[in-house]
């Protein structure tokens, strides 16, 4: 059993400086715990999780509403209490958002596409390829694609290619000094967190790490495109976090629902 | 022998509405007939040639000195008349041309590059892909070159391919209205000379119409990127005109120079 006191200084560093917001963070809970068809949780669960991130339980109540309100999740009532499933638009957001998450490794490239707009055309062949999450702009009328393409466009000019050499200028583009800033306070964060976490037997409280660990995660890494660790700059510290969630996922495993019910029923 | 009627008519053709300008018309004469080292013209022959082809032989002084000083031809006496040679300069520049002037065909792509400078960089990466007489701008920041390409620049994103999907709009890009029209009016003087052009001996005529016809050629093809024809329009004149330019040709092949001399001197 991992040192109690150890799981707190995680979720202290997890979350000091920047606490998640109810409702994103029960998005997690739901995306990391509960995804599949028929999973249900129980407000009191959700609370408990709550409290044990440092948020204020209370706040819980007004995030399931609006959550409801959004589409996300779906309440029935049990008895006395209520349980809350994701709705299937909540399920398929987290089942697209999952792979990218849980990834090991960067994407590889499987080709080289080249998309170029006409510079003077209309946006009907830009909103295409504007609309791709795996691509880095080149201008603004075109795109690079690490994967072979077949735009439904023929307005598009196109070319697809084994190689490619990147400038720095490309790589520059894909990391804005924000989200470098974010991954950086990312890294540090895990660098602090991963040392306290030995492999860990399901609790309200290793469960509550585990989410914040793959919230905080989340939140950097679906703020720019899935592409190859090639396009980012030599500095890019997106890889360093990727390995150190992954190993404290690893000694983290996902709980059974059961377990965390019994023990916030406690 | 071809009817000197049907030479004076396809010569007025060719003349008629778009006469060249003598300086330009010399630097024709001495790319088509006199372009190796040692060729050498008399200043009688040129203008004869000039005079036959419709120009003020008198011109042919003013174009002479002109092209004295910018460094196109060097003036040697050889008794009481002037010869005239191209320089080194000159040479040079009309071997470069030749290549494209004679070419049977448009050139064949041996793969397509597509080279994207920084839009927000400076103007160094631009000057080397702008400077590419070979290559289609894509927009600004962008070049299709229809060939293997390795640039010094490491600024550029470069991507090479066998195969390359072509939009209209580029297509389009080649060929602006003032070019088409060019091409349009080339090949319907070229459809009317084409009839009238039987093999011939050489002779001060045939020779000039071979010229004219030369001359006529590079003057619309020089103005526009060496570019294999799938870069072009569908309704692109310039192969129509090529057929006929090579066709005309290989009926009125190039003269001796001491043929053109010996009448001249008559």
């Amino acid at each position: 059993m991992p040192d109690p006191s150890d799981l707190a200084r995680a979720i202290a560093i997890l979350t000091e400086d920047d606490p998640p917001r109810v409702w994103s963070f029960i998005i997690t809970i739901f995306g990391d715990l509960a995804q599949g068809e028929g999973d249900a949780m129980s407000g009191r669960l959700l609370a408990r999780m709550a409290q044990v991130a440092g948020l204020k339980p209370e706040t819980v109540r007004v995030a399931l509403h609006r959550l409801r309100k959004d589409g996300w999740i779906d309440s029935h009532r049990d008895g006395r209490r209520s349980r809350y499933t994701l709705t299937a638009y909540g399920r398929a957001q987290s089942a697209a958002a999952a792979p990218r998450i849980y990834a090991d490794a960067a994407p590889k490239p499987r080709a080289w596409t080249v998309l170029i707009a006409d510079p003077n055309g209309t946006d009907d062949a830009l909103a295409e390829i504007a609309g791709r999450t795996d691509a880095v702009p080149l201008g603004t009328f075109g795109m690079l694609v690490p994967e072979p393409v077949t735009p439904d466009d023929r307005a598009l000019l196109r070319v697809t290619s084994d190689a490619v050499d990147i400038p720095d200028w490309v790589r520059a583009a894909t990391c804005p000094d924000d989200l470098k800033r974010g991954y950086q306070g990312l890294r540090s964060r895990l660098g602090c967190v991963e040392p306290l976490i030995a492999p860990s037997a399901a609790s309200l409280e290793s469960a509550t790490v585990r989410v914040l660990v793959v919230h905080s995660w989340r939140r950097v890494l679906l703020r720019h495109a899935d592409l190859p660790t090639t396009l980012f700059p030599a500095d890019w510290p997106g890889e360093d976090c990727r390995r150190a969630v992954m190993a404290i996922l690893a000694r983290l495993p996902r709980p059974r629902l059961q377990v965390l019910e019994a023990e916030a029923a406690d």
